[in-house]
């Protein structure tokens, strides 16, 4: 496989990296991963994470195994067990499945060309997304975003930060709210930091002081990224998004979600359909990371900690997707089962 | 002064203590307090807060000062710095007010008196909105609540967790949900602490968290306190009060905010003319406590950090106050204009 080079991922010289998005902002270490294992742990662990780059990844991986002289059995074991790696986000779940009819068409050398083709697709997807949705962003707008959703989730630029990223290239002034998204902070961990090197003005905010903020007016728009769209526009992304999207509709704020097609399962009638990933309870009780591990919750206290939420189409403004900008009344007449 | 208990004040033999609750869950360390200075530190370190509280603690100082000897000017000097140690809760206010009250009227060894009251009365202030608030709340109940409004916020049993602690003794089956209250984490360390205390069921969640369950239908009322209520029934809490204000909106689940009359003030006409304090950007940019200091964000990462945010009367179902449970007819009528 050739050589690749994303923000977060990079293969190189016949080695698969991920850039440990554990240890950012901090310190900036890039792990090898050589087996399915590795990969599905670093999944888990969050050191590498973002729908689309997750499903990159994991594609990546296969095609290296297979290279590496993996037969049929084991990447097909391997697919099967990667698939099943992050519940909730359909792209890898997608990635795979184009992976699995690569290796059926061509067999295990095959696969190098489809995870090529997978990476520098959403490369692209990433740029028309960004064009598309930054075209809607007025000169001087204060915009808020959740998680993060930049070049650290995806092989390119981003869904919703790649939208925030062409608005700067556009040459518009623009502020940026960062939710900084407990429990795992990828907010005020990893969006502070793209922002940074985009050179964004940005504040950091707790997630609860989204509202008021909404509520003095200082919020034109809000952008977030999916883990899976279903066919009726009900979308699920990281937990605190829905209370986003409340507060945006009962303050008349446009709220619109960023996603690749990868992102859209068609077979997913609604968001009750979508399973929930729930996470330990140690994530709530405290926080950790490469800043240090704290718990400031009394030992034992039981905890509620779903990683997302699910936000109803009627709450959204638009779907910025890569074939387009698609309205409530688009997605209610179906477009999103004919993509 | 005679001595007098409280969860986390206490006057014993002519010293004043102050639970730390900065330190909680993980440490009972009381604090002497012998200065205003001591008080005012502790009262922006947060070692003692909850806003009934803050001007208890304020009068017993000045009657300690007052029996140790301090004179007129001093006690009046000390008196306005204390007052403007918290700008947004108005009960310190009123606290001091009543004081200087007492010290224009029987000099300085009028005001240990004058403590003694405040101190019992809020005692008393506390059973009556208990009472009332339990009376409203249905048995099997799911209840959440945000940041921390019991014993460790008054000398009583508390505002809202007063509420959720007599609903107990009523016998009647209850969940608590406790929002973890970032920045500063008073319902994940505190709240959590006093229900455990109090042996009440509760599930510790992360803000962003409370409008999936109010859309699953598993939130059947939201209890809150407040540091000010403006004439026309607008209130500033805790950050994060106002995002659950508009989720329960949106939810139709019954939204009360509990509070005694000394948190009403009646020259303040609306919520746009509380002052809201600003604090410092370190607490966004990670957490600090007994439990440690970390910090997760990139260095020198810009914050926005207002301590309270302000719910608008019109999101209000009820107003749970010493005097009666108020309805946003009665509020419109200026029912609070006349306590």
């Amino acid at each position: 496989m050739k050589d690749l080079l994303a923000t977060s991922i990079k293969y190189q010289q016949g080695t698969l990296y991920v850039l440990d998005q554990h240890q950012l902002p901090h310190c900036e270490n890039w792990l090898p991963c050589h087996s399915a294992d590795d990969m599905i742990a670093m999944i888990q662990k969050l050191q590498i994470r973002g729908a689309p780059l997750i499903g990159i990844g994991a594609s990546l991986l296969l095609a290296d195994l297979a290279e590496k002289g993996a037969d049929v059995d084991q990447l097909r074991n391997d697919a099967e067990r990667l698939r099943a790696a992050r519940p909730t986000a359909v792209n890898l779940m997608n990635c795979i499945d184009r992976m699995l009819i690569a290796l059926d068409t061509d067999g295990p050398l095959g696969l190098s060309a489809c995870a090529e083709q997978l990476f520098e697709e959403d490369v692209e997807l990433c740029a028309r997304m960004a064009k598309l949705g930054a075209d809607l962003i007025p000169d001087g707008a204060n915009i808020l975003t959740h998680c993060n959703t930049g070049s650290l989730a995806t092989a390119g630029v981003g869904t919703a930060i790649g939208v925030i990223s062409a608005v700067k290239e556009q040459g518009k002034q623009l502020h940026v709210w960062v939710d900084e998204t407990r429990p795992l902070l990828q907010g005020g961990r990893l969006t502070t930091w793209e922002m940074a090197r985009l050179q964004v003005p940005h504040t950091l905010i707790c997630d609860n002081m989204a509202a008021m903020l909404m509520a003095q007016g200082k919020v034109d728009a809000i952008l977030v990224g999916s883990d899976r769209i279903a066919a009726n526009g009900d979308f699920a992304n990281k937990v605190g998004t829905y209370s986003l999207a409340v507060n945006a509709h009962f303050h008349k704020v446009p709220f619109y979600v960023v996603a690749p097609y990868t992102t859209v399962d068609p077979d997913c009638p609604n968001g009750d359909a979508i399973p929930i990933e729930q996470r330990s309870a140690a994530e709530v009780q405290g926080v950790g990371g490469s800043f240090g591990n704290v718990n400031w919750s009394p030992e034992g206290t039981t905890v509620y900690n779903p990683a997302f939420d699910v936000t109803p189409a009627e709450l959204v403004t638009g779907w910025i997707l890569d074939t387009g900008v698609y309205s409530r009344e688009q997605i209610e007449a179906g477009v999103l089962k004919q993509l």
